[in-house]
């Protein structure tokens, strides 16, 4: 299929989804948008008229009926990952899935093993590998410039406004640390997770408190190389979105992130003023369209996945044990 | 036209052109790559079939017979861009030129009035402008943050490695400082430069000096509202490519141009370490893009081209001053 | 005394108490090294004759029968701080005492006890609080702009090369993560540490773990106001000296701690470099100066000394309970 | 004299020169403050009795009768330097003499002749030879590593507020740019500068235009190395005191003077803010030290003085040529 273009569709038209298809629709040379389903009426097929490509459909099941559609993108709500994966696979289409790809163990081996049996890639979201920081922090831990891991800290905060209808109890852990679970995994290679201690609270929002909904969290992660990790997330930054990564190693420490929105400072009477990043989309230029560009070669060349399902349950599995940690207050184990 | 796309035609498949070409083909949803000439045997076929878009053809005349053909973009050697300007416009094409439009002031004249006489679009490749540094001075420039322009500079240093058969005596002010002068210009909304004094030598290839070549330049200008800028170029940084500007107003000083590869850095034992830039894409990521952008938008629209024939005037008026200067030693006025 | 300029004494005279000598000897008006005591045979002798200033004794007890001697510096071992602390109050002798002040909370009690019961000055050397990049987030918080802290960081490393003779199993809690907890202390204003969860290992020096030795630690505080905090120390950072801080409050982010050694830049082959700091009198130029000014004052005119006792002993309960989470691998409430 | 401290008198007692006085009453070990002489009636008697130090004249010929002086610190008006320097040195005192040394170039060989003829030391107040990024910047240029200087830049910029009655017309040549001229050649060892073009304006305050005043200037410099130079200089910044250098090498390039007050950052709803310097003895912490020191250490022990008369001379050169430039609108010649 090397010689052809993909032709993927998109399942969740939201926000993150609408921007995936543009993407597919106009960012890689090798992919075309082949369709889009959601239930919302009319939201399909407002995206595929706004793009001028795709098919419009309000339920997935057509997708599978559709011969263009080789592959899907799952931006869907999250608790339907596992089983639009599951799917997917079934139908033989290979998948991209948005994090969390699930939310529960049993789901993720699910999901792992219907993508195995089918013979389909199976893709997750985590963009922070494809930003330009984490690459080069990467490529310097590959070449043992950085040497062994021994400190690790990830952390992201959001600029705040969060609809508290759209938050659970463990949203901080499944939808946002996940992020930098994965990152410190990404930044550790090899290692696992073995042991995670967590704090967790309604700062930002204490009525959230009552309702058990948590809006900021430390998590410290023991790896089986011995190295320390530290999360930390909070969804609210007055200076927008944040998201750093640092490693230290006996050879060195690489920082990762510097939130700037340019290289434009601005130094007037109260300072030097840099302006931060305040979109989503302007944490990491190009990092989007660097992963579903790698998903489009996995499909069209036969190239691993760069981050796979197994790299969805590991990351889950650190979620859980945090989310369980801060339940009990006391260091839990991570699940193999 | 506003809801068709628009059919581009490139003149020139070097190294900029077919980075252009790459960009009409697959980063523009309102473009399509309609056409590659070149009269070097083979190679505007080589760029039409890695692209997989345009007919390919060896004179530049076949463009203005393809219908397909709606705009032009430039990129030719310099010297021959004003005539191209004008073939274009005759032939009722728009027209996107890389710098410089013109070597001498009346081709440049004669270029804006066949543009302006055909009714077609005249857009400049002075890049910079659509970088995002450079857009924020100017956006803090326009919001009067910064006050009037009191100083200014602009720099240009390439990583070295110049063919001295590509170089003319004036190429360090036509090709290179030509983008500096538009800089200062920009950086100094609605002020004119009146007077030019420039000191230039061959200190990077000795050698050259006995032909007449220089490679590293310093050119004062004085602007019509007493500003004072400071343009500077050299064929050769140690460390990569470097552009960057700097106003000093009533209000307080920006500063554009970090040189950055990425936000990553690596703390080791010499210290702390970022990588520079070492490409040209990578100077300015998206300023390539946002330009054709904006012609496209021109074209399709009717909106004004954002740097137009006139913009490329001025700055040449500016380059021809300073290289007068450098021959007869003395400062030189700039012609209108 | 206002008039007058303050007889000091040091007690113990390494690597620290040389340089408090001589800033006691020359750097402070107000302030006359009057004494050196160390048990050290010729020791107190060598560095009272290199700076031409004050007696030389071998037995502090010598100190107490001086009257030139109007206050002491105690920069002994730690676990003869408290002792020292006593029998200077007892002597009616003013007292500045390096951290920590004393390694047991009754230890601790007794000093603060003895001190207030003499009515003598009592300060303890945290002497990041007159760093100027912390003294001015600090500022930060005293006028509201950083709003009610939420998430904090302290963070020390040192360049290595330890004597493992010198180290004890709780060292880098006693000893070096003692300035981190006085650090968050003084960057959550009014706020009181509650409990209190570690890990620590001997990653630097795997075979220190033999004989209970550590060398990196992770601590996550929590305080009374809800903030979430980490302490994260190692002994061995191939890149010198670094010590950070970061509170995010509600109103924004205050950092703290950019290690550079000084301002110059070297863009080379490599990248862009930054020395930094390698030695700890570069790591807070003027801190060790401002600290012990402040204690001469706080002699002369009777102003509140602006780090005591009651600061010393809460850092150690926290460096206590840390210790016991380690040992126990589960969370611990801070001794009030 | 190796082992006694040296008895250095103050000429002068204004802003700068209580400073000078500071230091030497409290700052270095090997000097005492012996004198200080003002004729304006009471300035050398609160400053004396404010250091508790130092007998008060106001005739600076009775210096010369007190056998306690042994040197002189000349922070008297720049108009009357080099007759002090001469005076002094007629009756055998060392002299260290604030920037610029002399105003003409005859001056200036008056006072390096009466220097050698009498034996002493004679140093110039150039204190940015002896701040951290300028003295790292050299180092470089020592150990080679920047290679062979091709394009320096030099720039001080004062926060505003001069009062125009201390203003002369050849002041920001004289006594501001004459820092940045020393600083060029500090940072092109061995080489001279043999021609300079300079336009200058009253920008920040047009009143001034017309009193022949001038408040920013912009200054070309070619040195005999091939190295082209720039100095710039503006009364008025509006975030503070700014002064910057910077030398591209080939083999790389060094940048001094970040500006920045601390090292904290505060991120806030605006971005991210540093503070900015903001008085001129912030600007180099510890540099007025170091050449005091130095001074007095040459006094000491017969090294050499690390910044001489003869470099005064050549920075006056420079700065007589840019005034010249800017009389005559044309290039000038640097006199030997």
């Amino acid at each position: 299929m090397a010689s052809e273009t993909v032709g993927v569709a998109l399942i969740g038209s939201g926000r993150m989804g609408a921007f995936h298809a543009e993407t597919l629709a106009l960012r890689l040379p090798h992919a075309r948008l082949a369709a889009v389903a959601d239930p919302a009426p009319g939201a399909a097929e407002r995206l595929t008229s706004a793009l001028g490509a795709g098919r419009a459909y309000t339920d997935v099941a057509q997708l599978w009926a559709d011969p263009d559609v080789d592959a899907v993108v799952i931006a869907a709500p999250a608790r339907s990952h596992a089983d639009l994966v599951v799917a997917a696979a079934a139908a033989g289409r290979h998948v991209f899935c948005e994090k969390p790809m699930a939310v529960t163990l049993p789901d993720a081996d699910r999901a792992i093993d219907a993508a195995r049996g089918a013979g389909v890639v199976l893709q997750v979201g985590f963009n922070r590998r494809f930003a330009a920081d984490w690459r080069a922090a990467r490529a310097l831990l590959e070449a043992g410039t950085l040497g062994t891991p021994r400190l690790l800290r990830s952390l992201t905060r959001d600029p705040g406004g969060f609809d508290p209808a759209r938050v659970l109890p463990d949203t901080i852990f499944l939808e946002t640390l996940i992020h930098d679970f994965d990152t410190l995994r990404f930044l550790n290679p090899g290692a696992e997770a073995v042991e995670v201690s967590a704090t967790a609270d309604a700062l930002v929002e204490p009525a959230w408190r009552d309702r058990g909904l948590l809006d900021t969290a430390v998590v410290t992660v023991r790896f089986d190389n011995g190295a320390m990790a530290v999360a930390e997330a909070c969804f609210e930054a007055a200076y927008g979105y944040d998201v750093r990564g640092e490693v230290l190693g006996s050879g060195g420490m690489a920082t990762m992130g510097d939130g700037r929105r340019s290289g434009m400072a601005f130094s007037g009477p109260a300072g030097r003023l840099v302006e931060t990043v305040r979109g989503d989309q302007e944490l990491f230029p190009g990092a989007y369209t660097a992963e579903l560009g790698a998903f489009v070669e996995a499909v069209r060349t036969g190239s691993p996945a760069p981050v796979t399902g197994e790299d969805a349950r590991a990351a889950l599995a650190i979620a859980l044990a945090a989310a369980e940690s801060v339940r009990t207050g006391r260091p839990v184990r991570v699940e193999k």
